[in-house]
């Protein structure tokens, strides 16, 4: 029996929301490894935000997605075979595999994960990339202390959601955006969250302004566009505007917009500081470790959005900017046979 | 002979550039002063960005200036009566008297000058606010550090002519904009910068690029705008951006220009951090020690335009938002006997 391994690679760089004919789905023999590889077959796929900016061409925080490369995505699967003394078969192992079901990677740029922790796509999500990059995020760019009034955009996403749990865990109010009541009542109700407000509601404005009880000390960015100018509109003094993502802007055909009220920055001596999971590598196991105990503790919980079926790739990316996902959006392509 | 003290009030909140039928010019008898207050005559006004600002409705970091009240401004004069021990006849005091040849205040919103240190008008200069906002935007702010480099607009002003001067004396490179080959002269030849670009120059673009050699490390921002832009794409990786000011957008009839390039701060770890002087009320005697020091050093050069006779206040105060002001622009209002 020949297993055939399935693909998603990028075909054409997408303008504006990537198109089917943007991608090429490929079929190919499974890969041989050689010394220190590790042949992995993946269960999950992860879908970031991130992958958008990775399709386009230019400089960037990392190389863009070249054209006919499998599509690169994080992955967490089961180990086949190793020629690395640091894996077994058997052995679970994160890593950055791309959209396909097998793929291959030298030892050390993998990760063992251990299944008895949590449900290994977790790996994927609060306890992986996502919760990494709320907790640097929220607590060393945002610098969040007790008392402070948190704001997070995207408040139900893989990031949002474990932005405002650690700021409760350290102090804070946490005030989160989502789109549509039923996030909003699974950010409040389920996460805990003091408050989430609908941006689709006619009373957005009003309903942040009595959210919020006074300003914002720090307001954690997915979104970008609009929101981030309201957010600029409504910070105290010294507030810290953590810029973590723009998720709408990353399809435009226009140029980005924007924060017209950056200004407010000099008004109220606050900062905006950017950043992105991987600057922190070199304290991933810091994150990890503490994201891994307050789970365990039950101080953090995760949704996970899982999509089936590496063939509905293309149209389970979109969703993450229709925001039609609940919680970390995750594809599982691992096939169970019929 | 009764003295008249002659003064500009705001007569209307301006619609973009003020114009003369948003002053009105009046003339009343000199204050009576009460105890612990002060009467000074005013030798000269401060011609700042920032009273475009205080013209405005709304809320900012200051009141703005109240309809039919004398116009905000910093002055420096000589103590005509003073009913306070700290101060007597005959010496010069700084305060925020307005754009008025006299006025009073309690003496604890006075400061007094030492004019055998500088020509008292560099009070309002160099060893003032303008001298103040640089040392603190560049130092705390912008945490400059031997072998950075420093771009800063509005090189050839106030503020920006200082910024400068401060960067080398802190071991860093100093890169300015200013507009026109006169200005950008000055601040290489007479200033020292490294390197200074000019704006209307068609080469802009390239000339910044080859006068960076590499990238920004710290932005020094007076003018907001395209400028903002421009600098937003080319910072260095934790780069600081100190929002100064944002004189291109003062008089804008249209909302404020964002920066759309601010999506660099998360490519570059970077960010992007508003002042404005007051803020560091608590340390202006440590910036104002440090600034007379590197002045008696030779270290720092100042230059004032001055603009001649409160009549003129008006055209005088447009030619900051114009550029036509070369060094920081004062008005002298103290007028010799014909």
């Amino acid at each position: 029996m020949t297993i055939i391994n399935k693909q998603y690679r990028l075909a054409a760089r997408p303008h504006g929301i990537p198109k089917d004919s943007d991608w090429a789905f490929t079929t190919e023999a499974l890969p041989e490894i050689g010394t220190g590889e590790v042949l992995v077959r993946n269960h999950y796929c992860s879908l970031d935000p991130a992958m958008r900016g990775w399709m386009n061409e230019g400089r960037s925080y990392i190389p863009p997605v070249k054209i006919g490369d499998v599509m690169r995505a994080g992955t967490v699967g089961e180990v086949m075979a190793s020629n690395s003394p640091e894996f077994r078969a058997g052995d679970f192992a994160l890593g950055t595999l791309g959209i396909q079901q097998y793929g291959k990677a030298a030892a050390k740029d993998l990760t063992k994960v251990d299944p008895s922790l949590a449900p290994i796509e977790h790996f994927l999500g609060g306890l992986g990339m996502p919760g990494l990059t709320a907790y640097f995020g929220l607590t060393d760019v945002g610098a969040v202390k007790s008392g402070d009034t948190v704001l997070v955009s995207g408040a139900a996403g893989a990031v949002g959601s474990i932005v405002g749990q650690i700021a409760k865990i350290k102090g804070a109010r946490a005030v989160g955006i989502a789109g549509g009541a039923d996030k909003c009542a699974y950010v409040t109700e389920e996460l805990g969250f003091e408050a989430c407000v609908d941006y689709k509601s006619d009373r957005f404005l009003d309903d942040l302004k009595a959210a919020l009880q006074g300003g914002i000390d720090v307001y954690f960015d997915n979104v970008g566009g609009e929101i981030l100018d309201i957010a600029l509109a409504r910070i105290r003094r010294h507030a810290r505007i953590v810029i973590c993502g723009a998720i709408s802007q990353y399809n435009n055909t226009t140029p980005m917009r924007g924060p017209q009220n950056y200004i407010n920055l000099l008004v109220h001596h606050a900062r905006m500081e950017g950043f992105v999971v991987f600057d922190y590598l070199s304290r991933y196991g810091e994150g990890t470790e503490k994201l891994a105990a307050w789970y365990s503790e039950g101080k953090l919980t995760f949704r996970n959005h899982i999509e089936d079926g590496i063939e509905n790739f293309p149209g389970a990316l979109l969703k993450l900017f229709s925001g039609e996902n609940n919680g970390k959006l995750l594809l599982k392509v691992i096939e169970t046979p019929t």
